[in-house]
């Protein structure tokens, strides 16, 4: 995405405030190009648009800090659609203010293939859109992660990061458990320009919000101590009122905005049917009548269309203002801006990670797994200013936090966020962080507490963010914990998530390589994946980086190959027993490290043939079987976990579960007498 | 499990009530025997069952409706540890007052392979353990979910179905997001019979709550109308009346306890070194001092056992009494309630579904695949009265309510659940309801929300509850919705859970056999996945349960096979207009279905290779490869999803991923010409 230098026109007065145009009557030019747009393609979801229409009128004519000229303004405010179903109400306001990748005919083409008007947003700020939204509650959580990553990097750059974080907001996201750790942590962290924008419309799919909920939200969010304010959410005036208000106070702000649903829609508003109803001319025709609206579809009258574009205007003095303190920067500074902004890594970032690796090989160093993740962390950490680490409660049992310091209310410059037991709020806020810019965010807890945030890493990864999700505890290696804490099937449901790498390194050499080519990746999220037992060095050189190709024949057969044991983990070392058995009874096998699947698959074909060898192969990971076909062939053998695990000593339960060398050199013994 | 008939003397003193014995002393014995469990096997968690272990005894002294000779008593109230890392807390109640399955032995093995005292409680009611729990946030909601089925339950056997259901929870649950979708939806439900003893210790993992935490708990639940109470957790009297106040209220009850984790370890209680720090012999040995406590390890002196022992009676008249009135009911009333707390399904359930796929048969029916489950939901819910149904806000996506009348505040016997957007309480309050029995619980969602609800997944399928979780909206088929609406991932991470059973049928024929396997299967829980486009009728005849072996010949090549096209759901109809095009080029290919691949996994070897054949194979599912390799060997075709979907009609979508019976029959001669 190329940068665009905004070059508009600094407008002295404050379009939309003084504008003589009714600000009621902007906003049914909203509604109007929602309305038209969803009969037109003859599916959509009119409710949110038109009921929200006033609310985002106020806030992008009066209070969003925005140049639609260059939307990529580091410093803009962003505003994030969480009620993604509403989609057409955020493309009608960035083709209103006159955002050039969102012209008439792209809202004409609404939820038409290759449309950037799709059915939900999706993320590409270079148009205006800041987040994929849809799945309820993610959208939310995203805002507060960019209101932690503007907090983070103005303790760095002050004077040059300055500016806020808005998300519309329905019952639907409120509804969902992500909505409250995050307000619970927000409130708590004290994001005091994160604001939430609630389109308080008591109508849900099912009919009146009785149906399925009746908390007092704004006695909740008092609760989790945010200013709340209440207002009508048709009245520019007091929505007005209450945005000053949220600006001014330090806590989060949670503007509740009575609304009517599909307002303006004579027999619809108000009712269920407003939510995704279908809009036929007649409805659309009484609504025109209704709200006098004479204009054909699609055309805004000039003088909206005007006031709209003086909008879009709005911040142009602060923009060039902006602009100039950039320039004043001192040099180390302004370098540093830039880098953030274009999403460059330092120089040399890579090169503890390397001596980290260096040192392992040649130490043959064995650790346990937590401990390695949270020194390459550290490291990391410390190679990468913009890097903020956190964990949910675990400080303890992963040690990620070390010397880093801690992000907290009073303490912006700190490195490290303690999230609580707060998973899907971590992964989700992740995301916010990744997609603000600026920022490499990263979070770590076990694995088995993966599947709670699991709704951020599919967003991570449609929308290509570089998010560094890093988990511990990896299998039955945990012990005594039990089943509960032993994931079986993680592995398989994380590879099964399009563009997420999935790293799940052998030892420490292994894990720098593994963390190097996931902090690099820039198009999309990695997952890294440690055990908590220790992991046993099986690299005794670090030179280039092996992981890189996915797969690598850590040790080939002495002569030709009786077989190919193929693991990842800590089953590599396991892999290495069983062949140093097996050539003592002159069997032998090569062994083959699969740190991560995704890459290995990217490699040309033959070089896959190569590595994996035409001998017979037995695949070994202490996880379920799903996926391993590929590697092992038809003929091949599996060992790993066919069930849950079981609470014991993590060497009873190896023995248990038939885990262990013996059962692989007997697997090869098997195989090659066949 | 067999069903114990409790052969215990009735007290007609209340014990605990009216013992001599200091309640703070039987504490005490709670707090010793997970002292002596935790320092023996030297790991373990000893902060929560010595913090919260006089809020047990209040409980189970005084309140606690249960009885240790019949674990399984289908009135007793239920008890959740949801704060599972607690477990020995537990395991020392159950032991204390007299559950068979919980001897000074099985403490003894705490966390040894094989144990009864796993590392976190594992379900099995028959010794006392009512859900297994440690992640976090799961407990209470189970618990919620149990409070459903009584109230459920209590609507159609009043008289003999009153009790109450308790959840111990510590700040990680309350947390966590669940806690708080449950905490909304209990207090619109007014769940009164559902009580959260909150351990309000202040202390976390990573140190004292305000490092993450600095929410007015109590406000939030007040705002969700509970009725909340707050008590110095250590008090015996003002945790007795507390619990009184919790059984006069309407509302569900929330009783903040005030307590020292880790009480009565000299130096480390009140610290974060208590919730799981290890315990020496020099630390149990001061707590001995400290607490007055001279009896060797794992002894609890006569007096204070005997106390307990009466406490294990304290329900004896009740359950004396509550044997009166069922032997009292009328005979229809006697036999629903000894079939219901059987587990046992009505005479003749399946014959509405039978008669439902032999007129799909008959009629080629082909409909929208959320009908076709929506209609199915009806059936099976007018054969069987105990299944309740219900949605998080899609009842007009999914139109799975239909005739169901909702379960509501006032509406107990209503058999629709309006669950807000709510999927992981969803989720989670299923597994409850399943674990309380007596009820067929299942649930709907898209297919993509299923993330959400996917840690309550692995608990049913870990539990081997028979819960029915059913999805629509399956594929790209949804179309103009985008890509956050379309699963391509989601088939494979369900299929990676162990024990949980994956459907996903190709037309209403096949869809009514899998529902009858679903609810036949009693020892896990089942995913029924289905379009939101039609499903084309592939089945004309509907005799024997073809779906029951996982995978069977839909159509048999004329001749020897050329090809065979294995696939599921929509995706079988593509798969038979390939096979009709080819066949008209003289190309025979036998087309397999294979709505659950697990069951399939279940056929023996031979059985298997007789189906899938030697010719080569193409798989056919719009979602992605992993676990496909299995089926199709190495040199097999997979047709499907490789990356996300995008936003557009649903037809387009097909021809641009490029899963069209063209693409297959194409494929097909591709392998036929090699």
């Amino acid at each position: 995405m190329s940068r665009m230098q905004g070059d508009i026109t600094p407008n002295q007065e404050e379009a939309g405030m003084n504008s003589p145009i009714d600000p009621r009557r902007m906003a049914h030019a909203i509604r109007f190009l929602a309305m038209d747009a969803c009969e037109r393609v003859g599916e959509g979801h009119p409710g949110t648009p038109l009921g929200a229409a006033d609310i985002c009128t106020a806030l992008f004519t009066r209070h969003l800090k925005y140049n639609p000229a260059d939307p990529l303004w580091f410093d803009r405010d962003r505003f994030v659609l969480s009620a993604g179903h509403g989609s057409m109400l955020l493309y009608a306001l960035l083709h209103l203010t006159g955002y050039a990748g969102m012209p008439v005919e792209a809202l004409q083409s609404f939820r038409e293939l290759g449309s950037p008007c799709e059915g939900h947003p999706e993320y590409c700020p270079a148009h205006g859109v800041e987040v994929t939204t849809g799945p309820l509650g993610q959208g939310i959580a995203n805002a507060a992660g960019m209101a932690v990553a503007e907090a983070f990097l103005a303790a760095q750059l002050p004077g040059v990061i300055d500016h806020r974080s808005y998300a519309l907001v329905g019952d639907g996201c409120l509804q969902e458990g992500v909505a409250h750790e995050v307000a619970s942590l927000a409130g708590h962290l004290r994001l005091g320009k994160l604001t939430w924008l609630w389109d308080d419309n008591r109508m849900t799919d099912d009919g009146p919000i009785g149906i399925a909920q009746s908390e007092d939200l704004p006695a909740r969010f008092r609760a989790a101590h945010w200013q709340v304010l209440e207002v009508d959410g048709h009245d520019p005036e007091a929505l007005d009122a209450a945005l000053t208000l949220a600006k001014r106070d330090p806590r989060p702000s949670f503007i509740a905005c009575r609304t009517v649903i599909g307002r303006g829609l004579p027999g619809v508003e108000d009712t269920r049917a407003a939510h995704s109803g279908k809009l036929t001319r007649a409805i659309t025709d009484a609504a025109r009548a209704a709200l006098d609206w004479p204009h054909p579809a699609f055309v805004v009258p000039p003088d909206i269309a005007e006031a709209w574009r003086a909008a879009g205007r709005r911040s142009a003095a602060e923009y060039q203002a902006w602009q100039g303190r950039v320039a004043a920067l001192p040099p180390a500074q302004r370098r540093l801006l830039d880098r953030l902004r274009e999403g460059r890594l330092p120089e040399g970032w890579q090169d503890g990670l390397r001596a980290y690796a260096a040192r392992a090989a040649e130490a043959g160093l064995t650790q346990h797994g937590w401990k390695t993740c949270g020194e390459i962390v550290e490291i990391a950490s410390a190679a990468i200013p913009e890097m903020l680490a956190g964990a949910p409660d675990l400080e303890a049992a992963t040690q990620h936090k070390r010397s880093l310091s801690a992000f907290t209310a009073e303490r912006r410059d700190g490195r490290y966020l303690h999230y609580g037991v707060r998973e899907h709020a971590m992964g989700s806020m992740l995301n916010g962080m990744a997609a603000h810019g600026g920022v490499v965010p990263s979070g770590v807890t076990y694995l088995v507490f993966s599947d709670y945030e699991r709704p951020a890493f599919r967003m991570a990864a449609m929308m290509g963010l570089p998010v560094l999700y890093a988990f511990t505890h990896d299998s039955i290696g945990i012990g005594r914990n039990g089943p509960t804490h032993q994931p079986v099937e993680y592995l398989a449901a994380l590879r099964a998530i399009p563009n997420l790498h999935v790293f799940r390194p052998a030892d420490a050499v292994e894990a720098a390589e593994c963390w190097e080519l996931a902090i690099a990746h820039r198009s999309g999220p990695s997952a890294l994946i440690f055990a908590r037992q220790p992991q046993q060095g099986v690299r005794r050189e670090a030179g280039a980086n092996r992981s890189e190709a996915g797969a690598y024949v850590l040790a080939e057969a002495e002569g030709a190959r009786a077989a190919t044991i193929l693991a990842t983990g800590t089953e590599v070392a396991l892999a290495m027993r069983a062949r140093a058995m097996l050539a003592a009874e002159g069997i032998q096998v090569a062994v083959v490290s699969m740190p991560c699947w995704s890459l290995f698959e990217q490699q040309p074909r033959d070089e896959r043939e190569r590595i994996l060898g035409r001998a017979p192969r037995i695949g070994v990971e202490a996880a379920v079987r799903l996926g391993w076909d590929r590697w092992i062939g038809p003929d091949g053998v599996f060992i790993g976990m066919s069930g849950f695990g079981a609470s014991g000593a993590e060497e009873d339960l190896w023995r248990h579960f038939g885990i262990t060398a013996e059962a692989v050199a007997g697997a090869v013994r098997m195989l090659v007498a066949r």
